[in-house]
């Protein structure tokens, strides 16, 4: 799942979308036969292009979610939603919810029911390792994560897919573990509870634990090449292991992946993760009950913003795309002050008259996932909006705001030694209250 | 590589070659290349049908190992070469070989330089646990390994694929595993020394020792979905699952895939298998030397014909197709006598006239395969031949031969339990002399 990291840098350029198009609220469909009219949805309806491997959109705001929705089949979180979310959790919803960055969901309504019953779920997550150095667009699924574990007690599985990094990068298997572990340090960094948390790489995972291979055969008995050619677009060029990967990444949303966590129960599973991930989800939903386990639930972001706006890509190999986690406070200055696109005016005196656009505006978008005081993001918006608040000032603001936050990280991940990253990865029963 | 048993069991019945068709001995062109024009050849020699799932013959006397030499492009094992094992081993080499038992080969030229030189290799074959009961054709790739290995004193893997059964048959993981444990008994019973010996199944195996997995993903990343259509026949609506097992059968001929009886040397590999296999190793040779391994060496076995003859599919679950290692004496007369198709002729006048056909005389293929003593042999043949010996006197020979060899594995393998088994399974440094 390195993806869910490595396209929630990614910007938008402009294309088809390869998802599927019935609504998941249509009980007569299954998520499967849904996938197979994708395609021809997908012709008809080129603007955006979201899948694990590109996002893209020739929109200057960035991807269009709603018809995204409409698409892949999932549902809005609507405001009906977060009110029973913060019925049942009895605190307000984390600002993600509240302000749309996690905008989508499957079944979230079924586990809120669990959790008024009493009845036990688990997190899973990921990050498919592809550099060294993360920036802080990366930060979000696992802040979010974080925040569920913490609101519903439960435990939380994370998974570094650095086979997947292999098979779709030039990097070699030992390269490909480094960086799980690297990547890793960071995750652990944000301060994940170790009694509730366990997190593995593929490549090592494997060879531990023979539920993981078995469950992988299992679900690779229940995917045809048709099937996977559909939802992820393979070819008969594409390599066997890209064919195979998807069961690698679902195998983690069956409990008995685990059974040194669940032994042989059969637990439901909340996955937050970026939206480009859905097409693995959408079809582990339609393996799941075969082999007699519920489907999992989704929680789906939006895509982080590059520094140059939501049409420019974002990668790793371009320092200036993204703050990044081990830039100086200098770096992050200069970086947004230079780099972070802006929804303001040519000049200060057409801004004041005219207002910015906050909507394509970097250093608000940067504000809308880190500034976590609504009153204070809403008197910005309104005053950038009315052209009362300049450019260099939201700038300033954002650099204000995300400073501290790549400083704090900084300082905990000193403090992540191999020690202490060992004990995530060991495997062992883990502690939570429901 | 449960289809080393597989196979060596199944009949005849007759259509075209999935093989390659280009000689090994054309440097200039690799195996793959091969294997990409196997399927205009195939079309145009129609007749026998060999690959790791079917194999097919409208002949009386069973497949054309000559025409399917130069189809697979693998080397005829002929007597200059028997001459030179000879030499190099100081014994008269398995009546195996001397008879065309064990017709085929790839690179067994250089197995044979590299003892010359003192250098090292180790031999891999293996079983797809398919069926509880193994019958008699299942013991012969491991006569043939048990005997090289005695006589070259080299380590031995033996891989049980309990996941591809999983895969091609309707049967559970458990019950794969299950059927692994048990024909691990009957391999074990045969003798193999616990301490030159390592034996394991797929789907514990990858779950214990992460360079298979590693391996296997190394091996996927140079495998197209293209290669193994041609290699395999794979088609769109063939399981993920499938079109990446290959790899699982590839990866023992990589001797990094054992660190704990390797280390990270590059040892040789020599694989005796039934032809049928080929397709797997002829992959793994053109995978190899991208992965910076030698290409593993081959000996390939002739089919083991079934009661019925050569034209006749064994099977299993077809209790009257072969003489199980389970039956009793009266069982093994019975069947024999009452099911072994007959090269003699309708009437005693007419066969002492006309005299019996060995080649399609599935008493006198008995013999081939389990009488050792060579001169025996060649009397029952002229005999036979001559119509001086009926077939009911073949056939009591047969029973005579057979039995003693079934009655002796059902005393070994009792004597195999649980404990003897664990230790063939366990993970560890081999001893052996090279």
């Amino acid at each position: 799942m390195a993806e869910v990291k490595q396209t929630v840098v990614e910007g938008v350029d402009a294309l088809t979308l390869n998802g599927k198009s019935d609504a998941d609220t249509v009980e007569t469909a299954t998520d499967a036969q849904a996938q197979e009219t994708a395609g021809d949805e997908a012709t008809t309806n080129a603007d955006d292009v979201v899948d694990p491997w590109n996002v893209a959109s020739s929109n200057d705001a960035g991807v269009d979610y709603d018809k995204l929705i409409k698409r892949f089949g999932s549902s809005k979180i609507d405001d009906e939603l977060i009110a029973r979310f913060e019925k049942i959790t009895g605190k307000p919803a984390h600002h993600f919810l509240r302000r749309g960055l996690f905008f989508s969901h499957r079944d979230l309504h079924t586990i809120l029911t669990l959790r008024e019953q009493g009845k036990p779920f688990y997190l899973y997550t990921g990050r498919g390792p592809s550099s060294g150095s993360l920036h802080i667009g990366h930060l979000v699924p696992f802040i979010m994560t974080k925040w569920l574990q913490e609101t519903f007690d439960v435990p939380l599985i994370i998974q570094l897919t650095d086979d997947e990094k292999t098979l779709w990068k030039d990097l070699k298997i030992e390269e490909a573990i480094k960086l799980a572990r690297e990547n890793a340090k960071d995750i652990v960094a944000m301060g994940f509870d170790v009694n509730k948390t366990f997190i593995f790489n593929n490549l090592e995972f494997m060879g531990k634990c023979p539920a993981m291979y078995q469950n992988i055969i299992r679900i690779q008995k229940c995917v045809t090449f048709n099937q996977v050619k559909g939802i992820f677009g393979f070819g008969d060029s594409d390599i066997i292991g890209k064919i195979g990967f998807p069961a690698a990444q679902a195998a983690p949303a069956l409990s008995s992946t685990f059974p040194f966590i669940f032994g042989n129960k059969k637990v439901h599973c909340l996955i937050p993760c970026a939206i480009d991930q859905d097409p693995y989800f959408r079809m582990t939903r339609d393996v799941a009950p075969r082999l007699g386990f519920p489907k999992c639930a989704l929680l789906h972001s939006s895509f982080f913003p590059a520094l140059q706006g939501a049409k420019t890509k974002m990668s790793a190999s371009e320092q200036n795309s993204a703050v990044f986690l081990t830039d100086t406070p200098k770096q992050v200055k200069n970086k947004i002050n230079k780099y972070a696109f802006s929804g303001g005016r040519v000049t200060v005196e057409e801004h004041r008259k005219l207002g910015g656009i906050p909507d394509i505006d970097v250093a608000y978008q940067l504000l809308k996932f880190f500034l976590e005081d609504d009153t204070k993001l809403e008197e910005v918006r309104v005053a950038y909006s009315k052209g009362e608040m300049l450019t260099g000032e939201i700038k300033k603001l954002a650099i204000e705001t995300v400073t501290p936050i790549v400083e704090q990280h900084q300082a905990a991940r000193k403090l992540i030694t191999d020690e202490v990253l060992d004990k995530y990865f060991e495997l062992r029963p883990l502690k939570y209250g429901s």
